[in-house]
């Protein structure tokens, strides 16, 4: 299969194009680096990169700004950061995707562990992430030509820890590889509408 | 209790005006109706709202914007219709609430019965009352001064069909007064964080 990776320098990103790579084609993007590079907030820019790439048969986003800070003094701009950024961002990839995927190709996001098991500080970003998992289950059953849509929810990266350590006291920490196999089973596997919990 | 009941000529709103108002002094809000006018996606005007209403215990929200439409046809602008209506608009209720209820009060917002089983054409949707869900549970664990969050998630309203049926072929119906009452089970009871499903 040929694969885009959106986000693809990243922690996660970078362990997913390592974990596709062993099968598949993968052609990595970034906002600054990769082979090519998009503004997941700009739809058009999202279009123009599946236009030229034609011929993809799945994309995985490991991307998308949040804001983390207390709920107290959170602003209605906070929240646009992330219904910017990780929702809108990964929905232009779903809505591009959907016309210029391969036909049975498949689509994966990425939410957070948050939503699930809400962490102090995380309003904003809880609040985006649960959006990202009601557009995959709700996007699923209206696919056209067989395409399947999962996200994958990651608890914190043993490789991030010294960035978001703080945030999340009591989560046990996996390894961007064992997170990457949550997008793997969701591109190799056949399911559709599900949000796979790596942690 | 003092409780604001937002959206309250609405279908559900009015519903749980007449259900509160048996154990409460209710103060109705609506857009263009009720004791007091909002713009509930107007930051500045909802916080105008709480600061001249005073001395509250509860906030009930049973409103905000939805687009539905079949994903094929879905813009970043559909998306947004939710993301600013029902998203932000009931976020920017329970920021300002947070600032003007009294100790001890209650937020109470409304998503859908869509979030969980998926229907044709809600996609938009969905995403945006996910979203709440995502909000609610995570600013519980925030919100200061013992002031409590729940959201409530309907099914379609026996007087709503006429509107809304077509959506809905094969979900069970309720009456607006039966979904009242889980509005009430937030405002009179003493959970917080919880989506309180009324199907």
């Amino acid at each position: 299969m040929k694969v885009m990776v959106i986000g693809a320098t990243g922690t996660i990103g970078s362990a997913v194009a390592r974990e596709l790579a062993q099968r598949h084609e993968v052609i990595t993007v970034g906002s600054r680096s990769g082979q090519h590079q998009v503004n997941i907030e700009d739809f058009a820019q999202v279009k123009r990169l599946f236009a030229q790439s034609g011929n993809l048969d799945a994309v995985v986003v490991a991307a998308g700004a949040l804001h983390v800070g207390p709920l107290s003094q959170l602003t209605p701009e906070h929240f646009h950061v992330g219904l910017k950024g990780k929702l809108m961002g990964q929905v232009n990839v779903a809505m591009a995707a959907q016309q210029y995927l391969n036909d049975g190709g498949s689509i994966t996001l990425t939410s957070g562990i948050d939503t699930d098991h809400p962490i102090r500080g995380a309003v904003a970003a809880s609040t985006a992430n649960a959006g990202v998992q009601g557009f995959v289950r709700a996007a699923a059953i209206e696919l056209p030509r067989g395409l399947r849509i999962n996200a994958v929810s990651p608890t914190v990266m043993q490789e991030s820890l010294h960035l978001f350590g703080d945030l999340f006291t009591g989560f046990e920490p996996i390894a961007a590889s064992r997170a990457a196999l949550a997008y793997a089973r969701s591109v190799d596997g056949a399911q559709t509408g599900q949000v796979y919990k790596a942690w």
